[in-house]
């Protein structure tokens, strides 16, 4: 049977996952400068998100909930950039 | 001053952005085949965040957290699958 610290731990490992999960699009879009068959959609979206996520932490005082949105907030607001600005070169 | 009301329409807002935010993506991916500036390790860590978060929210008892995560892992696994089969096209 699973303690506590068990499900903490599968919700830690959830958070890392996802939260650090931008990094590789990032170095690829950032090294390669090709991010053509991205979605830039899908990354206003995530922004939009995690904006919004961090909005949500904040009002309900949880710190994970910010920690996490607000790391991969940054990552997804440097692939947006970087998707935006290869849109216009 | 913002009620609970309207913090929980903040968590609601976040939570559709996030989960429906890789619908574009994948119909771009199915429409076009090209996914040649996706990066595999985003997308596999995205799927193991979302399979943990599942996991997570069933093990918590949340449906919210289950709902959507489970519906974020399938347009990820979708575009995952994309990714991996024009891969090896």
């Amino acid at each position: 049977m699973l303690t506590l610290t068990s499900i903490e731990l599968v919700g830690i490992a959830a958070a890392f996952c996802t939260t650090f999960a931008f990094i590789p699009q990032m170095m690829m879009g950032l090294r390669t400068e090709i991010l053509n068959s991205l979605s830039l959609s899908t990354y206003t979206l995530l922004a939009a998100g995690k904006v919004s996520w961090f909005s949500y932490g904040t009002l309900i005082g949880s710190l994970p909930i910010c920690l996490s949105n607000g790391v991969s907030l940054a990552f997804v607001a440097i692939i947006l950039g970087c998707k935006l600005s290869l849109r216009r070169a």
